[in-house]
C-alpha cells in the first residue's frame, strides 16, 4: 500500500490507497495553523501513524507520496509557495523521510493530480495529454511520451501563470499581469463578478450579496438560476480559459485536456465557452481533435490519489 | 552516412551529412515550380543521386531525413502546408522511399533543427530545451525528458501559431489574430515597420524606401545605422516574443532556449527586449535560470544536418 499526502494551503488531507486506487483509510489536519514546518511535521506524524496502524502496519506500506504547491520533484523541496505558512526553500521530503523512515517523493499538486489521473482517471492509458486543475488557484501537469514533464529544474508545469491578457488583471501573489489564474481560478471568477456588477446596468441577484460575500460559490448559483450577469461572468472566465487551453495544445499537442476542481461542477456553463474559444483559437490541423475530460476521480479522493501513485513510479 | 533533405516553400536543400555531423556534398532544387508532388520527385530523386554518387554510392547511405512545413513524424505526411504548393495530404515520406528504395523519417522543419541542436549545436546534452525558428515564421520544437514532443497526432510544437495579443493582428495564413508569427517573424517586422512609420511622426530613413521593398533586412540594416523607428520595431518585437517565450517557459522548464534563423542576426537589438520582458513575465521560480542562446550552426547546413540526423535515430 501506498501512503498519499496532499498539502493545501489551509489543510492536508492524507489516505492508504491499494493497487487498485481505494482509498481505504483518511485523514486531516490543519496546515494553516503551524507557523513552523516541524510542528506540522510532528502532527503529521501522530495523525498518520494511526492509520498505518489500521492498516496492518508499516511493514505494508511502500512509501510515501506528497503533492504541495511549488513542490518540486527533483528536490523534494517546496519553494516559495505563497499559500502556505512557510516561507523560503522547505527540505519537506526529507523532514517526512527523516520522521516516517519511509521512501518520499514529492511533486506538485497538480502534477500529482495528472499522475493520478492517468493511473485511475480519466487520461487511463493515454501517453500525451494535459491535467488541468481549477480551484483556489489555477495548476497544471503536462504529460508527453508517456512521461510527466518536469523540465530541467523540477517546475515545468504553471500554465496557471502564464500571461493570457498581457497588461491584464493584477495577480497579488505573483506581481504579474494577465495570467490565466488571475482569471480562471474561484478567485478570478469573484473579481469577473465584481467588475462585471460594476460595469453592467443588467439586474443580478448578485447585487443583493455583500461584496465581501461574493464568492465563486454564488455566483455559480445564480447562473444556474439564470441570472444574466452570472451567465457572462461563465462566459467569460470560458473564453480566456479557451484560449489559453488552444495555446497549451498548440504546445504539446495533447490527446485531451482533464480539468479538474471547483469551476468544473459549473458543467456546461464554463465547458461550453471553453470549448467554444479553445477550437476558435486553434489552427486547422489542431481543430476538433483534443478531447476536453472532466475527471471523474471522487473530489475528495483525488489528491491523496494523484500523490499516492507517486509511490507505484518510484525505483 | 545520412541524406538530410529540407524542403522550404521556395527551394529544397540536401545534403550529405557523416556521423559527426560533416555536410559533405549539397545541392538545391526549386519547391516553387512544381505544381505537382509528382514532378518534384522527380527531379529531388535525380538531383540527389548525383550526390550520392558522388559520396561513394547508395550503398553508404543509412537512410534519409526530411524536414518539411507541417512534416508529420507519425503519419510521413505534410498537410496543409500554407506554404506549399501542394495543397491537403501529401504522403511524402512514402513518395521519397519508393523512389530512393531507402528508409525515410519526415518531420517538421523546427523540429528538425531542434534535434540538429541536440546533435551538433547549442543544445549538446540538454534534455530539456525549446528551439524557436525565426524566419519568414515562427516554428518550435520542443524537447522535454530528452525527448522531442511530436503529441499524440505528431503535430506538436506550434508555438508560432499560440496567441500572444488576444484580437491582435491578423495572420492571413491561418485567419487567427495576435499569434507570435504574425509579429516576430521576417513578415511581422515588415509589418510592424509599416504600421510604426503611420503612427509615429519621428524621421525614419526607412520613409525613403516604398512599401513594397521594405522588409525586414532593410529594418535591420536601419536599426543598426541607429534609425529611432527601426530600433523601436525590433524593441516591440523583442516584448511580444519575450512574452512567449515566458509562457513557454512556464510551460515546460526548459534549461535553454535556442534561437535560429534570419532575426537572431539583429543580436542585441532584438535579443535584449527580448531576454528583458521573458523575466519580467515569468514568476520568480523560474527568473534568471533560462539560457537564451543563438544558434551557432551555420545556417545553410542547420536545417540539412537536423533533417539528416532523424536518420540517427531511426530503429
Amino acid at each position: 500500500m501506498a501512503i498519499g499526502i496532499d498539502v493545501g494551503g489551509t489543510g492536508t488531507k492524507f489516505g492508504i490507497v491499494d493497487r487498485d486506487g481505494n482509498v481505504l483509510f483518511t485523514g486531516e489536519i490543519s496546515t494553516k495553523k503551524h507557523a513552523e514546518v516541524s510542528t506540522f511535521i510532528e502532527e503529521l506524524y501522530s495523525a498518520v501513524s494511526e492509520i498505518i496502524e489500521k492498516a496492518g502496519g508499516v511493514g505494508r506500506i511502500k512509501g510515501i507520496g506528497m503533492g504541495a504547491p511549488n513542490g518540486n520533484f527533483y528536490t523534494g523541496t517546496i519553494e516559495y509557495a505563497p499559500n502556505l505558512p512557510w516561507k523560503g526553500i522547505v527540505p519537506l521530503a526529507k523532514l517526512v523521510e527523516g520522521k516516517f523512515n519511509l521512501p518520499v517523493a514529492l511533486t506538485n499538486d497538480a502534477n500529482a493530480a495528472a499522475i493520478g489521473e492517468m493511473m485511475y482517471g480519466a487520461a487511463k492509458g493515454m501517453k500525451d495529454y494535459i491535467m488541468i486543475t481549477l480551484g483556489t488557484g489555477v495548476g497544471s501537469g503536462i504529460v508527453a511520451n508517456g512521461k510527466l514533464i518536469y523540465g530541467h529544474d523540477g517546475f515545468a508545469g504553471e500554465i496557471g501563470h502564464t500571461i493570457v491578457i498581457p497588461d491584464g488583471r493584477l495577480h497579488p501573489g505573483t506581481g504579474k499581469h494577465g495570467s490565466l489564474e488571475s482569471y480562471a481560478s474561484a478567485t478570478g471568477v469573484r473579481y469577473t463578478a465584481i467588475e462585471m456588477l460594476e460595469k453592467s446596468v443588467l439586474p443580478s441577484t448578485l447585487r443583493d450579496i455583500p461584496q465581501d460575500q461574493l464568492d465563486s460559490k454564488k455566483v455559480y448559483e445564480a447562473a444556474i438560476a439564470g441570472d444574466e450577469i452570472a451567465k457572462q461572468v461563465y462566459e467569460f472566465t470560458g473564453k480566456i480559459l479557451g484560449l489559453a487551453l488552444a495555446n497549451a495544445v498548440m504546445f504539446s499537442s495533447p490527446e485531451a485536456i482533464v480539468l479538474f476542481g471547483g469551476l468544473t461542477k459549473a458543467g456546461d456553463l464554463i465547458l461550453k465557452p471553453t470549448r467554444e474559444h479553445m477550437e476558435a483559437n486553434l489552427i486547422q490541423v489542431f481543430q476538433n481533435k483534443v478531447k476536453l475530460l472532466i475527471s471523474h476521480l471522487k473530489e475528495s479522493d483525488a489528491a491523496i490519489l494523484g500523490a499516492s501513485a507517486l509511490v507505484w513510479e518510484m525505483k
